[in-house]
């Protein structure tokens, strides 16, 4: 099997709608080069179900699962209704799309405030509003829909009971369409507009007994969709209640597989190749044993100090960390040029230790070691939040992160 | 503790004798840095008993054995009588140094052809001469004397059973100078001119029962002569005998040992540390679980298709490779200038798998994003080794690979 793309490739114009996202194009690309699969990786069209449908129409192996499946686990409603289904816990909110308004009035006096509003084409934090009380959620509905319908071309959305101070904690789950394993758990709480900025596998802040169900629950929802190849089930893990809701399935690998991959030594790219060439699952749920911990940080050109603001330009010096338990994941060397274009991601530092505590020291001793200049990174951020209290001792939740720099920049203020 | 050095630190003039290896000059570098403490990694004067008293003269703390304890060791004919002394298997020989050829010649008898002479302040495969017959014997300790005294200082030779098609098989150890463990056993067969070209760690080819013995010999030794840090102790194994023979040991960290960290979870430099300001050691037999195999390549600036010639000059890029299980031991990057002064490893790649024979495909993949230019290196020369069927299979010893190497090239010129 040959996959592409084999290494970072660049096509057509820097709009992205006329180039990565533009589907005959891409095929164009996918078909010039002679392979015979695509990875579709965990940007752009990843999540695309009609691209993953015209891979397969143009004779190429699509490395991920089914059309089919990434629409009904893409579309939040329907994803629910699996989960319900599988008998997984789902947060209480409306049964499907709401479609007046008295509906909403009604489920809302069920489920209580505060509450959210979620696009169902939305995804990665987007398309979400918070309601406090009952008197705006009509106006905030209707606001909602518009949002939806101008960033995701559909204006369906639903309502669901908002859970202050939850961790987004994440089953990893691997499929072959006829059984299914889950490869623990991921804590992604450390989050700034919703994205993702720490991540962590390992020795996580949730108790063994509903980290278990909740790994169990991600098993059954693969196993009853017939999922194949790699998926993550995503969760909010409410600790106050100790327990768990479903929110919703990514039908690709994600930016932090890595973490998984250090603590269960298992290469889960390989796996979803095996998978997509017809092979059945290597993984036995009873050889999956994890080990330590490993936390990843994403590195971004981009200026922490002034509101995020990309920071393109030429990478002067680029000397990236190495030792043991150390992983690199990068495409950019000294010399490179970052383009103002895309994704500001330039290396996944990623680290392992046998507990939480040595892979906290480890990343530090890696950002202290790494060098870049010619443009400015989110490394002395990132270092700042693993420098924490709260991080140190695990007393952080999804809205945390915006919170403490809030307070950290008043402060300083003062 | 703050050691020295924290970073690669440049001093002196570039002939080592005057600057790495003149030990007023680095010890005022040490005491100009204000550190307390002095890791002397595992180049130049790392095994140097006089420059590890001179440091704890000086006031500093030596991250390693004692100076007597390096003595006692790193001459061979007194570590053969410790070794004897724990019961561990030494090469049938002279009981000690080799006063007057008669002695050679009752001796030689006794153990049989072929066999080595061995300057007792040798190492690393230097100053040694086999022996194929009795009538060459007299003359060869003549010159083997002349030669060790010119290279070492000292004139001291033994004779030692020559095995041929041995496996060089070390065992790491640590000890607090109470107690010891071990961490396993990792060949470094894979030899040219007696340099290590290939290390691995983890499922060998060594029978359990014989891998057990050696790493139960190597405790001991070390807790014979209450070791304090890490070592290793090297033996030859001989897969015709199924059996082990005491070669040596090391009296300080190893350029290989990245591939036992990565087989066993945990920091040998961090541990170093910890046992040198005092502590005892964190290890504990039973915790020590070996998973996986691991494999390390030593990337060279040198030109293996004109014997090795070296390649000294300026990186014009150098884009290390990165992923899943793949560790870079390395302190130069794109923009580096390579100096003809020392050694020529540029960096070391290490690569973890499951299995032995995904560790091997993963650092073939490794060595396949590898984009050096501006300077030739060995990539080339080791990918073939790892190509080859006798690596693959496991066929090879420690003289194994010169041998390949020159049908090879008799092959390619007929």
């Amino acid at each position: 099997m040959c996959v592409w793309p084999t290494r970072p490739c660049a096509f057509g114009p820097a709009q992205a709608t006329a180039s990565y996202l533009n589907i005959p194009n891409v095929l164009a690309a996918i078909e010039s080069s002679g392979a015979d699969a695509v990875h579709p990786g965990y940007g752009f069209m990843s999540e695309n179900a009609d691209f993953a449908q015209a891979v397969v129409d143009a004779g190429a192996v699509w490395v991920g699962p089914a059309a089919q499946a990434i629409r009904d686990m893409g579309d939040k409603v329907s994803a629910r209704r699996s989960a319900k289904a599988a008998d997984v816990n789902t947060v209480p909110g409306s049964a499907g799309e709401l479609t007046d308004p008295d509906e909403a009035v009604a489920v809302a006096a069920e489920i209580g405030f505060p509450l959210a509003i979620k696009a169902s084409a939305g995804g990665g934090g987007r398309g979400i509003r918070i309601v406090e009380q009952e008197s705006d959620l009509v106006g905030a509905i209707k606001t909602a829909k518009a949002e939806a319908r101008a960033a995701f071309g559909s204006d369906a959305v639903y309502i669901e009971r908002f859970i202050p101070r939850a961790r987004h904690i994440e089953v990893q789950v691997f499929g072959d369409g006829v059984r299914a394993v889950h490869l623990g758990m991921r804590d992604c709480s450390v989050q700034r507009r919703r994205q993702k900025v720490v991540e962590e596998a390992g020795q996580l802040f949730v108790t063994p007994e509903v980290g278990q169900r909740m790994c169990d629950a991600a098993v059954r929802l693969a196993e009853a969709v017939q999922y194949q190849g790699a998926g993550t089930v995503e969760f909010l893990y409410d600790e106050q209640r100790n327990d768990y809701y479903f929110l919703e399935m990514n039908t690709r690998i994600q930016v932090e597989h890595p973490v998984t991959e250090m603590v269960f030594g298992e290469d889960l790219v390989a796996e979803q190749l095996r998978v997509a060439s017809g092979q059945p699952l290597s993984f036995v749920q009873e050889n999956l044993v994890p080990r330590g911990h490993a936390i990843e940080i994403r590195l971004n050109a981009e200026n922490a100090d002034m509101n995020f603001l990309p920071s393109p330009g030429t990478l002067e010096k680029f000397a990236l960390p190495g030792g043991p338990f150390v992983r690199l994941d990068s495409g950019v060397i000294t010399g490179s040029v970052i383009s103002p274009y895309y994704d500001s991601m330039l290396a996944k530092i990623i680290v392992w230790g046998a507990t939480r505590d040595i892979a906290r020291a480890r990343m530090l001793r890696a950002l202290g070691e790494l060098e870049v200049e010619g443009i400015v990174t989110t490394a002395p951020f990132v270092e700042t939040i693993l420098r924490s209290a709260e991080f140190a001792s695990g007393a952080f939740h999804t809205t945390w992160l915006e919170r403490w720099m809030a307070d950290r920049a008043e402060a300083g203020a003062a």
